[in-house]
């Protein structure tokens, strides 16, 4: 009777393992996947946890085209106005550059109160620049007079967890380089013991002549060893055959791997392999989204298991 | 034989007038029809004489998807950057709202120098507002430095035609009141002798306690008279269920029908029949599209040609 017990906690155990193993715990719906030009495709992602209709919405390029797609395809029943109300509760915002905002900001006058989580340096941008009365309206609850209210500001504070309102999701912000001095921001959400790392746009260290990244990479590590961190999001806007004095701040595929390079001396090389990278912001100049997605798949010595995400088609990490 | 040269003649006459009753002078490819909300189909159109490829742009609310959506038409044969940079000659831009510009901006990277015509404090909003540092990068040659220099402003003074470089077109500006005091503007464009008028956004003089639609009525009616205008684009936002207190500087088919009578105490009544009005700027907000195109077929008194453009399919007017 006492072997039988120990093989029933044997089993209990092997399917506890087996299952956590495949167990998802994040959803994503990609709002908008592409670096510039193509208004109806700009960098948004809807994240929550894989149980829950509470999303928020990492950057805001385009977020009604991407809504209407992710309904097109089955995601949701609603109407895109019903799921921009009801289901993103918070924006958060890793830089002000126009193809990460502009989505929010059409779509302001259909929507209802929330939070916006950034830098203090990205609010101001929002209030100087945006929610203004000379190029829109003063959607938020600071700022130009009148204040419809629709937005409250939330600041981000470097490197400091807070939780995200209407969500079981917390964000920490880190500090990236985007065409230095510019600056821009990676989320590090988190959902119980779970995190995912979202990287707003964001050049490499040596070109950058910074450490935020190797700063991240040391920071993150320890959650990509224990497994608790999901999946990276990450730029790679243009191909190799870019010039180095021509990247304005982002990332090609040499210089995208030059930086897991670094992360793998913090995590082991063998801990990344089949590790999910989301691979945002290609710009779509010509062919070279192709070209970017070859050269980075010919390129994966550390086999790290590359997602190439898709407006309005559901991840699970 | 002098009787049959007189006829001859009669008849060289009468094929004559058929022919240039038939005969088209402007095609209009519409970028995005759309009145705010949806980023991948925002207020835009290509205008060019029938036989002539240089176009200008009258508003960019969405530019990269409506010309990609005209090539997958057969409208044009080369890429979305081709078109971009080799068939839009220039910018004409009504007033300084996101959903009239953001196609402009987010394309500046890939543009090649040309003029943006817009009224001095259009221009105003995009050197402080939009073509900045700190929201994206200054691509004119004034304002910030440092100056990319893509484009130029040219300003347009109330009423007084100016030629459009690269085109055979001519432009003369009106002011409009666009929720008072804020100013949007009409675009009288000229090719030889014939017009189209296109309406930025716009509010009735009734309700904005303006008189800027009655006089752009009373300067533009010969010209409806004598058939060389071919043309009006004007709004209608909102349907007739829209309180009158939030229309926000909008047009409702009543208030459109309003002002279609004050344009026919100018003209006569019997010349408006079949005059071709390209209804611009519905608000997708639910149903709303459907309902503004039944309330204005519904109320044609004045048996006006409405035409509901569709993003990528070719006007000729």
């Amino acid at each position: 009777m006492k072997h039988i017990f120990s093989y029933f906690l044997l089993f209990l155990l092997l399917i506890s393992c087996e299952s956590s193993a495949q167990e998802n715990t994040f959803k994503v719906i990609p709002l908008g996947v592409k670096g510039g030009l193509d208004e109806s495709n700009l960098s948004a992602y809807m994240l929550a946890p894989i149980n829950s209709e509470n999303y928020i919405c990492l950057d805001a390029g385009t977020v009604y085209t991407g809504i209407s797609k992710a309904i097109s395809n089955g995601i949701f029943k609603e109407n895109p106005e019903y799921i921009l109300k009801n289901n993103i509760k918070g924006y958060l915002i890793t830089h002000a550059h126009l193809d990460h905002v502009a989505g929010l900001i059409m779509n302001a006058p259909a929507d209802v109160k929330k939070n916006i989580y950034a830098s203090p340096y990205v609010i101001d941008v929002f209030k100087n620049k945006y929610f203004t009365w000379e190029n829109w309206a003063n959607f938020a609850d600071e700022g130009e007079k009148p204040q419809l209210g629709t937005y409250h500001y939330q600041a981000l504070e470097n490197q400091k967890e807070i939780p995200i309102d209407n969500t079981e999701l917390f964000v920490t912000s880190f500090t990236l380089s985007h065409s230095n001095p510019y600056e821009s921001h990676a989320f590090l959400v988190r959902f119980k013991n779970n995190y995912v790392l979202y990287l707003g746009d964001t050049g490499a260290d040596a070109i950058e002549k910074s450490d935020k990244l190797n700063l991240l990479w040391k920071t993150i590590a320890p959650l990509v060893k224990t497994k608790q961190l999901k999946a990276i999001f990450i730029e790679v806007s243009f191909p190799n055959s870019q010039a180095n004095t021509k990247l304005f701040g982002h990332l090609k595929p040499n210089l995208f791997y030059n930086e897991m390079s670094v992360l793998a001396t913090y995590t082991g090389v063998q801990t990344l392999t089949n590790f999910p990278i989301i691979i945002t912001h290609r710009k779509p100049h010509g062919n070279d989204e192709a070209i970017i997605k070859d050269e980075l798949l010919k390129a994966n010595a550390l086999k790290l298991k590359l997602i190439f995400p898709k407006q309005g088609e559901l991840l699970k990490s």
